[in-house]
């Protein structure tokens, strides 16, 4: 292999892959990126298994072949040199990187030593809008769950329904569900959250539609340049839409800002109940108030100005209302619930198709 | 206690003291801080034994007296509330903390369990400008050791010679020297390097003068509202002045920036031989090139233009080379020595009182 690129494709092809090559993976070639020519491009690629990300740059390809080096170490030295035009060049396993100032010598290991890269050749195709996908995963993935034990939970669902696509995350504590965009095409897939992270960090401002492409077992999205491939989750959703509720005994409406405020404060009195508040909309006093539960600390009441509609109470977890009120859009937000035992939702009048509901904690 | 402050006021003074309160301490009160009448004023402060930090606040005293309570808490709350009056009221060992929005009650503990506050009450004063004070300390606390195992090597020494206040640090692998001021008092001191870095965190831009006052066996340093007390080392500072060589074979001036960034790519190489590289100054080619020793990952050579009298090469701690020239001011920096084994000195014609010596690795 003797190929050129610049510093900044490199860089940038590096930075969008080398997170997943991972040294405390059982096989130590996954801590490595591969560096390979595919006709005129070059293609740097890495793996752990579950999820794979390659990057494709331009490149002057004077001989064709590749490599696989280590991912820290050849992120870290591309992205400290200076810009400019980089000579790669193959000579057994020991892949030269050379500019006018640098001369480096990386050790590496063979390409047959590496993953085969996934790939999707039958499946159904779609498109959507990056910044639209970006946002709606965002504001679903906080609810996924990270415990193994049920890995329906760990997972993003992507479904249609009646022509439009929804994502939702449930981790049986809270849920989110967005409706993302008009689609005709019919979807059910189960991403894992852990693959949905990498997918948001790839999606940057200038990317325009997001290519999906899926089978039974893998999932691809193309950004640009960019795949990433992830296997899917096996095993049916829960039904959540029945434990939304539609109707409400206490609804409240209040500035967002004051709401993440007085959450705030309160949660830092509220850890050593594990981080359990409790919100009370006053009707008459027309004000939301969250109390933290006296303790060994002290105890806390903060209020807010609010439109109240029902004076009831519901004890929560505080981090969740935070999560909760930070993937809401809109200046105000509303807080709806049934008593201390049905689920509570959070919701923005300028932003109805998003929907967060939080389940509540014995008071 | 009753009293009245401004939220401005009380978040900077636990911003100033509630850093050294923790929770790690043997005596569970250490994780406090004492708020307390002073006549007209509240002294908020916080002592881990070896180091107090008293901060004094302007306040309405509606009833004097005076509590401790949890650091942490205290700080975080005061932090989170927005600004204006805050009222405090102690009711036994409750504190009792109001705003419009905000009602809070902090367990505190009485004031009598806590240490009583070190004071220096006959001793030598003298006071030096915040600014150059806080830069030269920065350039030498860097080489102090944190092994405890020589306790004196765990200090900043300040001493005085010919009439001028100097600062030096050395944990015996490399050294910092900085000519402060003129003084016409004679000090020696050796205050403990941990001691110093919260000295420096206290020293802000708006600082005038700090005003220092010790006895035998502690320093009080004064920044306007905020005194910080600590312990001094006792033992002989180690005649370091004979090891800087004053003569050297070969010199070597360059731009310290390119300087920076061939000894951080270089450092990237040298990571299983912690951090050893060679710096190599060669007259003819007129350049100073720094390569990292062939490794398992690979190895590195960087190169930058440089003038250079006396062809020459020595090895040095990669970290070492970047703590000193990150210490050192203006645009281009000398790097002199003498062969391997000798000490190398880093240095800048734009700033002759500041001087970093560092010791070479065998290679």
């Amino acid at each position: 292999m003797k190929i050129q690129v610049t510093q900044e494709n490199l860089n940038r092809a590096l930075t969008s892959v080398a997170r997943i090559a991972n040294t405390r993976n059982t096989l130590p070639i996954l801590a490595n990126v591969l560096i390979k020519t595919v006709d005129n491009r070059v293609c740097v690629a890495a793996t752990n298994l579950n999820i794979a990300i390659t990057h494709y740059i331009g490149s002057k390809v004077k001989d064709k072949g590749g490599i696989t080096v280590p991912a820290r170490l050849t992120q870290e030295f591309v992205a400290s040199i200076p810009g400019g035009v980089i000579d790669l060049r193959l000579d057994e396993t020991k892949l030269h990187i050379e500019t006018d100032q640098y001369k480096s010598t990386i050790n590496g290991t063979a390409v047959d030593d590496f993953p085969v890269m996934p790939s999707i050749e039958n499946g159904t195709s779609w498109s959507v809008n990056a910044k639209t996908l970006k946002n709606a995963l965002s504001q679903v993935v906080i609810a996924a769950s990270s415990d193994e034990a049920r890995p329906v939970l760990t997972g993003v669902y992507f479904f249609t329904d009646k022509g439009n696509l929804f994502v939702a995350a449930t981790d049986s504590y809270r849920l989110a569900e967005k409706k993302v965009t008009k689609l005709k095409d019919e979807v059910k897939l189960l991403v894992p959250a852990t693959s949905i992270q990498e997918l948001l960090r790839l999606i940057s401002d200038s990317s325009e539609d997001v290519e999906v492409k899926h089978d039974e077992q893998q999932v691809l999205f193309r950004i640009g340049d960019i795949e990433l491939v992830t296997r899917l989750i096996e095993g049916e959703y829960p039904d959540y839409k029945k434990l939304i509720p539609s109707k409400f005994a206490t609804t409240a409406k209040l500035d967002k800002n004051d709401f993440v405020n007085i959450t705030k404060v309160s949660s830092l009195f509220a850890r050593e109940s594990a981080g359990s508040v409790t919100v009370e909309a006053d009707e008459t006093a027309k004000q939301v108030g969250i109390r933290s539960i006296a303790s060994q600390l002290g105890e806390n009441t903060a209020t807010a100005a609010a439109e109240v509609d029902g004076t009831g109470a519901i004890t929560l977890n505080s981090r969740y209302v935070l999560d909760a009120l930070n993937a809401t859009n809109g200046q105000s937000t509303n807080i709806n619930f049934n008593g201390k035992l049905e689920p509570c939702v959070i919701k923005s009048d300028e932003e109805t198709d998003y929907t967060h509901v939080i389940m509540p904690l014995k008071s």
